[in-house]
């Protein structure tokens, strides 16, 4: 089994590695520079490439073949790069995989421009791959699009609201981040001509995927290792995030640890030199656990939903990559 | 021919009525409202509808009905709202048909996140029309997009470079004002499955009048009436824009006069009290003639290349269009 896991891993970083040069050079040399070389910067990033992966994977899972979704594969993340830089600008981030944000390197207008052109970039490459269900996958497509817009303005929303129910906060982060992934094993089981029982197993297992992601991500801003997590711990505390660790202790806590809670809610998030303090909180009320429980939850959903696909080696693939995610440490 | 004209007018007024219902109600009532009640408030913010109704009439001029082609009209009125938004928040522009300015009116972060859901609104509707032609259509609207992002990406350039050529100038209008208009004439005609010269006819019927339409507006800017105009006489001078009047006064100058217009340029704009000096520069020069030759040079062109269409109707309401839009005065 170890063996095949380091195989798994191996064409893993071979394909992400494959796509990241693609999209260094996809823009370079475009005309406005005005406009492609930003648009360059932020593809020049580098990023796991996770989105790309699935839907190439999710071809293979239904017959198809990498080269009928290569460039749908690009798309999807160019329109993630899109939302980063806009995101950016709205969470006025100054560093974004260790470098300087779009919006600090040029300026507000020009990041701006450069995520708007970069849409259109995506659907550009996307039509490239599009021969058959032309109007069904772009429509696939477009919906992720607006759940995107629509999770980041429910993200905005809860930074000023005090009564965020975990629910609704699941309902953002699917929105959010989870919608993407989806569309990206919807997308790519289309492009190989699935049939529509693969298409929706496979959409099944990148929504589940996708929840457990965020869920994960959540976690590892608590307990991660700041040299392999590369932004600061216990950094959404500090910025008053309601994450569903946050939620979770807000909703079991009593007393003083409630009041302390309150607290950075109603301060807009604390000091740096508290994060161990609520820490201590969050294990106290078992919310670390209980939030692990919820990622092997989705994790366990994502592999179930894909049990009845017939090509059993991309099935243990796709297997491989859910426990791979939820056992990363950055 | 004086009734004819009426009628025309009358059924252009009374379209873009019913494109202007419909946009109003299109997202009314959509959750969240974070997001959508930014969106409507754009979409509730009137205008010529012009777009609009190129799409319609394209699409009756191959041979189709305005119902093959309805939403994709709704859908270039919605991209071209998504323009003014991101375009408002770069030029820090307060105010737009009379009304603050979306992030004037909510913030920022809600006019970004809100014309980037307007994107994919467009894209949404655009696919509803699409029967046929699907990957074609959506690569024409696609690459109008990506012209557009070019044009205000050169827009924002010239503002800071002294050297701007008139035919630079002419290529940045063509990307940011003409290539939608362009688009919306040849998407309507593919609608419409009109034939492969008939598209190219529509399309050059667009594009010149797209350029008509912005050097018009240029030279609105310098002899509209306040009152009819809706926005500052001599906006684009007190800005320092350089527009084709200043472009053409600035080839044309010589001692004084050309010292005067290098001013503005070093300067970046004048004062309010100096725009009468610039104007009589601007008829000393024979620049406002230039500009009318130039208009109607676009104009003609326009008309002349929708000659073999066969829908004599349709190719004279074309025609009436296109100089009621040279002759307005506002």
């Amino acid at each position: 089994m170890k063996n095949k896991d380091d195989q798994y891993l191996k064409n893993y970083n071979k394909e992400a590695k494959k796509i990241d040069d693609r999209l260094s050079l996809l823009l370079e040399k475009h005309e406005p520079k005005s406009l492609y070389e930003p648009c360059s910067y932020i593809l020049q990033s580098g990023g796991k490439h996770l989105r790309a992966y699935l839907v190439l994977l999710s071809t293979k899972a239904v017959g198809g073949k990498f080269a009928q979704s290569y460039n749908a594969a690009l798309s999807v993340e160019i329109l993630h790069n899109f939302t980063l830089v806009h995101d950016d600008i709205m969470d006025s981030a100054e560093k974004r995989r260790g470098r300087d944000t779009l919006h600090i390197k040029y300026d507000i207008s020009t990041a701006i421009l450069a995520g708007d052109s970069l849409i259109a970039v995506a659907y550009k490459n996307l039509l490239k791959d599009c021969v058959i269900n032309t109007t069904q996958i772009l429509n696939t497509f477009n919906e992720s699009v607006i759940e995107i817009c629509e999770g980041q303005s429910l993200d905005k929303e809860f930074e000023v609201r005090s009564d965020v129910a975990i629910d609704e906060y699941k309902n953002m982060i699917y929105k959010k981040t989870s919608a993407l992934i989806q569309m990206c094993c919807s997308i790519g089981a289309q492009l190989g001509n699935g049939t529509k029982k693969d298409i929706k197993s496979l959409e099944n297992y990148g929504k589940n995927l996708g929840l457990a992601f965020q869920l994960k991500d959540d976690l590892l801003d608590i307990i991660g290792d700041v040299k392999d997590f590369g932004k600061n711990v216990g950094g959404d505390l500090v910025e008053g995030k309601k994450t569903f660790l946050f939620l979770k202790a807000l909703e079991l806590a009593t007393d003083d640890d409630k009041n302390n809670l309150l607290k950075v809610v109603k301060n807009k998030g604390i000091k740096k030199n508290e994060i161990n303090k609520y820490k201590k909180i969050y294990e106290k009320l078992n919310v670390l656990e209980i939030t692990n429980n919820e990622i092997n939850k989705y994790t366990n959903l994502a592999i179930k939903s894909i049990n009845n696909l017939e090509n059993t080696e991309v099935k243990e693939n796709f297997i491989w990559l859910a426990n791979y995610l939820i056992n990363r440490n950055k």
